[in-house]
């Protein structure tokens, strides 16, 4: 029974993993659409995340299998509710991925980044690019010096994040509304996308140090500290 | 045991209804303080997001014990992951009040709502309080009409939504970078927190009517479908 578990659990890392790794093609090609307006590109990303999504739908099955089968406790439980809270940020980054694409899609055939952005904006994905691909390795290697990595990355996009909205704020700025419209949006993906890695890190972290309740306790105070600095935009 | 069971379950709606009440109570206050400017209102809501963080995370923590200590199966099962996930969209929903709030402070003293766009977040506003309040009585009640009434508010919600863009792209659009930024960010905020509540919704028909994996195909059909369609923004 234990080993089946264990089978079970690795089965679970493995589908994650997969997912990841999807997520990661899909932020990859959905970046490089946007900026090199390539639409085919944008729609291979927007067809592919149908496929993420039925892997999380999948994964989620398999979770609630495992809970009703073999009905584990302690850290065991924790592992299996940890896939699921995973399997849904995952799914979240495809989405946010797949919006990228989209913006891409629309604009065509214009360049969706506006103009005097494509530095930031280039930067920005192929930061999403290394979160997404050290998240996938982070999951299947638990190495916990990722997380890191991942974190790190992070302050660079929100750095960059916040530069789109200065950049856009300032007297230099000459981008029509349409411009204005998709700066905003396309930063506030890819800064969300980076976020749900860096939510998707910490729960590796604590589910390896066992210190689960201060993940929770860590994840309130930092939304809380976020509520009293700008506005998440 | 059953009845240690039932009482459990029935703590977990009460907590569900109790965070979607103290939602309710945000984005009330948070759309009021959008359009009229009132910060003090809108440090309120700010204040008052780490609260339903708490709730959320005490929610979770009571679920996962549930699991580990009655190890429930087949819908009894359904129902604690459901509460799981419940909890995840209600605290989104929460930080959309709380980014509302956010953007009324950050401009404040000068007027939130971009000129030509009062009427329209005005009613964004009460659609998305509307949509909140249902929920909570849904959560409540079970009463599965009312998760019709909910996509509908959405559907309406959706339109405005769009007309925002609209208004922003056309060639009356006299607003400067700041408004457009703001408009676009209040826009995309007042419709993801309806959004949430239809996750929330569809999730509690499929609960009551049993079937499941139709909601996930649903989902799945349903962000396919989103993906052809115009790109969220």
């Amino acid at each position: 029974m234990r080993e089946v578990f264990h089978r079970s659990l690795e089965d679970l890392q493995a589908r994650l993993v997969e997912i990841a790794d999807l997520v990661t093609v899909s932020i990859d090609k959905a970046t490089h659409a946007f900026a090199t307006s390539d639409v085919a590109l944008a729609e291979e990303v927007i067809a592919n995340d149908a496929k993420i999504d039925e892997l999380a739908v999948t994964l989620d099955e398999q979770a609630i299998e495992i809970l009703a089968r073999q009905q584990p406790v302690a850290r065991d439980l924790r592992i299996v509710v940890f896939a699921l809270r995973v399997s849904a940020s995952l799914e979240r980054m495809g989405d946010m991925a797949e919006h990228i694409a989209q913006l891409a899609r629309l604009r065509f055939p214009e360049r969706a980044i506006p103009k005097g952005l494509k530095g930031t904006f280039t930067r920005m994905g192929e930061l999403d690019v290394e979160i997404s691909r050290t998240l996938s390795e982070l999951l299947r290697t638990q190495d916990l010096r990722l997380a890191d990595t991942i974190r790190n990355a992070d302050d660079d996009v929100d750095e960059l994040h916040a530069s789109v909205f200065e950049k856009v704020l300032s007297d230099t700025w000459k981008g029509e509304a349409g411009a204005t419209v998709d700066a905003t949006l396309a930063s506030r993906y890819h800064e969300r996308f980076a976020d749900h890695a860096v939510a998707i890190a910490k729960k590796v972290v604590y589910l390896a140090t066992g210190d689960w309740a201060v993940e929770e306790e860590d994840i309130a105070l930092a939304a809380e500290a976020q509520g009293s600095a700008a506005p998440e935009a």
